[in-house]
C-alpha cells in the first residue's frame, strides 16, 4: 500500500488514542498559539490580509484579537497569518515548521463553524501534527536547504489531514483531501523578512481547510501524490532521501507530541536566533556585561541558521527578527529580548547602530548543510572581545522553550498575557487565560474563541 | 534590475499598447473560453466546488451558467476550474499551459467586482498572458518535464500580474503580487485524470486574484522571486536552463498573442490526443474506415505525449480525456470526436472494449524529453493495418485549432453553440453568442457576464 494511502487510511481510522502526555501537549500548543495570534492581531500583515478579504464573506469564524467574524477560509489566512506574524509561535523541529500557527487557526475556524466539541479539536490537531512529523521525517532537511518554506509546503497537507478528522471523511476523501492540498504547497524561505513570510501560515491553513472542504464536496485527486512519479517527493526533495515508507509504517506510535514535542518560544524572532541569544543573555548577566564593554561579537552558528539570518541591518521589524546582528545588540542593550524589541523605534536606537558593525556571524564548519537534522543536535557559540581585552565565549545546544528545556508554567503564562494584552483589555486577557488553562475543562470550542474577541475597545498597545 | 522588477514595471508602466492583431486574439480567447465554461459548468468538478464554497461567501461574481453570485475569489475558483473541466479550453503551447482558462475567469470576476469595462479586461488578459509566456520561455519544457502543472505554476503569477494591471497597482505592489502568486504556485501532472487537474486552473485564477488583492492592500513579499537563490527558478526548473533575464529584455515586442498565439481546441480532450486524433480522421474519411475493417492502430507520438496519456483503459470520463486507445476507438466509432464522447455511457460501449485492446502508444525516439519544446514541431504518426493487410498511415503536425491551423469563425460558433447551450436555452445561447461576437462594441464587462446566467430553467443538456 502507497505511503499516501496509510496516512490517510491512519487519519481517517487509526488515529485518537491519544494518551494524557500527547493531550497536554495539545492544550499547551492551543495556549501558545492563542498567546501569538493576539499578539500578532494587530500587526501590519494579519491586518492588510484581512483588509484584502473582509468584503469576500462574511461568516461565524472569529478573527482572533478583533471583533469580526468571516467565514472559515478567511478566518483560517487572518488568524494564521496572525499566528506568524511576530515569528513568537511554536516549531516542530524536524519540520523546520511552524505546526501550530497552520493547524490551530484551520481548526478553530472549521471548528467554530461546525460546532465542534474542544477535544475534536485538540484530536485533530495532534492527527495533523503526526502528518506534519511522518512528511518532515521523509524529506528533511534537504527540502528545507533547497529554499522550500515548509510551514507551507508540508503544512498544507498536515492542515488538510487535520481537518479530515475534524470534518469525519473517509479514507478515500482524505486522501483526496490530502492529495489536493499539496497543490496549494508552495512558498519559499526567500520570503523570509516580508510580510509574506506569516502570510504563509495563513495559507497553508485556508489551503488545507479547503483541500479538505472540496473533497468533502467530492472533490477527486490522485492517489498515489507522495511518492508516486512526478509527485511530491521528487519533486519537493529531489531523489536523495525517501524515507516516507519508513516513517508511516510508525505513525502514532509512539505520538509526535511525545516523539518530538514542540518548542515554544521565549523570544518573538527566528528560531535559528535562540540559541545565541540564550548563550549571549547568559553571559551578560554572569559578568555584568554592559554594551560600553563590549568590543566585537562573533556568532558561530549552523550553515541553515547563516542562510535564515539574511539580513545585517534590517529596514523594518520583519527583518529585523531575521537579522543576528540587531538581535543581539538589542539584547545587550536591554537585558532581555521581548515583544518591544521588534519596532521601528527600537530598531532606530543609536545604541544600536554603534553595535551592529562589531556583531558577526560565521557559519560553523561542522554543521554545514543537511547534516545538523535529526541525529545531531543544533549548537551556536558567542565569543565576546571585550575592550580590556577579556575573551568569553558561550555555547548554547537546547535552547529555552526547546522540547529539552522546556518553558515553565510561569514563563507560559507571562507570554500569554504578554501577548494577549496587546489586543485585549486586561480583564479579558485574564480570563483568556484562565480558559486556555482549564482547557480540558471546557466542552464546546465556541466558549474559547468566544474569549478571543475584545468586548470593548482594543487596548493601546 | 532582476528579472521580477523588469516585468513588474512593463506590467503597471509598459503594457498596453497592443495593436488590432492582439485585440482580436484577446476578444476570440474570451469567446473560446466563455464557451468552455459554459459547457463546464454542469460538470462534477466545478459543481462539487461550488458546494464547498457556497457558503463562504455571497458576493456580486457571476458563476457562470448558473444563476449563482459569489464573491471574486469563489468566482474564479468555480469558473476556473468550470473553463478546464471539460479539457476543451485553448492552450499557450510555450508553456503547455491552459492559458485562458485561468486568466478569463480571474478577469471576469474582478472586472464585475470593480466594474470595469471590456477593454480593460482585454488589455489585462493580454498582459497575464505576456507574463506567462515569458515566464514560460524561461522554464519549459524542462519544467513541465518533470511533472509540474503549469496551467498552475505559471498560471498564478500569469493572473497575479494580469489582476495588478485591472487594478491599476504600481510597481511595487504589482511585483508584490507577482512574488506573493509564487507561493501557491503547485500542483503536479499526476493529477491528470482526476477532478483536480480542472481545479488547478480554478486555483490559479483564485491565488493569483487573491496576490493581486494581497498585494493591493499592502502586503509585501521578496522582490528577486524568480532569479534569487532558493527562489522560483532554480526550485521549479533546476539549473539546466534560465532565460527569464534573456525573455524579458524583449516583453510584449512583439506581444506573446502575435508571436504565439493560442491554440483553440476542437476535441474535449487532452491536447495530446489532437494530432493523432486528426490523423485517424482524416485516413477513416479518405478510406471510408468502419471500426470492423481494422486490426490494429498504433500511435507514434512525443514522450511527453506519452506522459500525459497515462491511462489505457478509462474508468470514467476524466480518464477517458487522457486515454489514446479509448479517444481513438471513438473517433472510429463515431467519425468525430464531440463532447458527448466524453460521458460513462460512451465509454461503457460494447464497440469501444473490442478496439482498446488493439490499439497502442509508441514514444517516437526523435522527440524525447524537453528537445521538442519551441524549436522542433511536435508530431503524431498513425499507423493502421487492416484486416485485409492493407497498411496505412498519417503524420500529424498541427493539428486542427493549432494557431498555424486555426479554427474557422464557423468552427468558432459551432463549438460555442454546442458548449452554451448544455447549460443556457437555446434562445440564451444565441444572445450569449452574439454578445461574445460583438465584444468590440459592448463597453461594460457586465453585459457579458449578464449573458452568461440562464434566467429560467437550465436546460436538460
Amino acid at each position: 500500500m502507497n505511503s499516501s494511502r496509510v496516512i490517510a487510511r491512519w487519519v481517517s481510522d487509526g488515529a485518537g488514542a491519544w494518551n494524557e502526555t500527547a493531550m497536554l501537549g495539545a492544550r499547551r500548543a492551543f495556549h501558545d498559539t492563542v498567546a501569538c495570534m493576539l499578539a500578532g492581531s494587530g500587526e501590519t500583515a494579519p491586518m492588510n490580509v484581512h483588509a484584502c478579504v473582509v468584503g469576500w464573506g462574511a461568516g461565524e469564524c472569529t478573527i482572533v484579537g478583533t471583533p469580526s467574524r468571516l467565514s472559515a477560509p478567511w478566518a483560517a489566512l487572518v488568524n494564521g497569518t496572525a499566528a506568524h506574524a511576530l515569528d513568537f509561535d511554536d516549531v516542530l523541529e524536524i519540520g523546520a515548521a511552524h505546526a501550530s500557527a497552520v493547524l490551530v487557526p484551520a481548526l478553530l475556524a472549521l471548528g467554530e463553524e461546525h460546532d465542534v466539541s474542544v477535544d475534536a479539536c485538540l484530536d485533530a490537531y495532534l492527527t495533523g501534527l503526526e502528518v506534519l512529523a511522518r512528511l518532515s521525517e521523509a524529506v528533511n532537511m534537504a527540502h528545507y536547504y533547497r529554499g522550500w518554506h515548509t510551514t507551507l509546503t508540508l503544512g498544507a497537507p498536515a492542515v488538510a489531514a487535520a481537518c479530515s478528522r475534524l470534518l469525519q471523511l473517509d479514507e478515500k476523501r482524505t486522501l483526496a483531501a490530502i492529495s489536493l492540498a499539496t497543490s496549494s504547497s508552495s512558498g519559499f524561505k526567500r520570503q523570509f523578512g516580508t510580510m509574506a513570510k506569516p502570510v504563509h501560515a495563513g495559507l497553508a491553513a485556508k489551503n488545507g481547510l479547503m483541500a479538505a472542504g472540496m473533497a468533502a464536496a467530492g472533490v477527486t485527486a490522485d492517489e498515489e501524490v507522495f511518492e508516486g512519479p512526478g509527485g511530491f517527493l521528487p519533486l519537493f526533495a529531489g531523489t536523495e532521501i525517501w524515507r516516507l515508507e519508513h516513517s508511516v509504517a510508525r505513525i502514532g506510535e509512539p505520538s509526535a507530541m511525545e516523539q518530538y514535542g514542540m518548542w515554544q518560544k521565549l523570544y518573538p524572532c527566528c528560531a535559528s536566533l535562540h540559541r545565541p541569544v540564550d548563550a549571549l543573555l547568559e553571559l551578560r548577566t554572569e559578568q555584568g556585561l554592559r554594551p560600553n564593554d563590549v568590543a566585537c561579537i562573533e556568532a558561530v552558528v549552523s550553515e541553515i541558521a547563516v542562510q535564515n539570518l539574511a539580513f545585517h541591518r534590517p529596514a523594518n521589524a520583519m527583518q529585523a527578527r531575521f537579522c543576528l546582528p540587531y538581535t543581539l545588540a538589542s539584547v545587550l542593550i536591554d537585558g532581555q529580548l521581548a515583544l518591544d524589541a521588534f519596532t521601528s523605534q527600537a530598531i532606530e536606537r543609536e545604541k544600536v547602530d554603534v553595535l551592529i558593525p562589531v556583531i558577526t556571524m560565521q557559519a560553523d564548519a561542522k554543521q554545514v548543510g543537511t547534516a545538523i537534522a535529526g541525529k545531531e543536535r543544533e549548537r551556536a557559540t558567542v565569543n565576546i572581545c571585550l575592550k580590556d581585552g577579556t575573551t568569553l565565549s558561550r555555547v548554547a545546544v537546547d535552547p529555552r522553550g526547546h522540547p529539552r528545556n522546556p518553558l515553565t508554567a510561569r514563563d507560559r503564562d507571562k507570554k500569554f498575557y504578554d501577548c494577549a494584552s496587546r489586543s485585549l483589555s486586561a480583564e479579558a486577557s485574564m480570563r483568556a487565560l484562565a480558559c486556555l488553562n482549564g482547557l480540558d475543562s471546557i466542552s464546546d470550542i465556541r466558549a474559547l474563541t468566544d474569549a478571543l474577541r475584545p468586548k470593548g475597545e482594543r487596548p493601546d498597545a
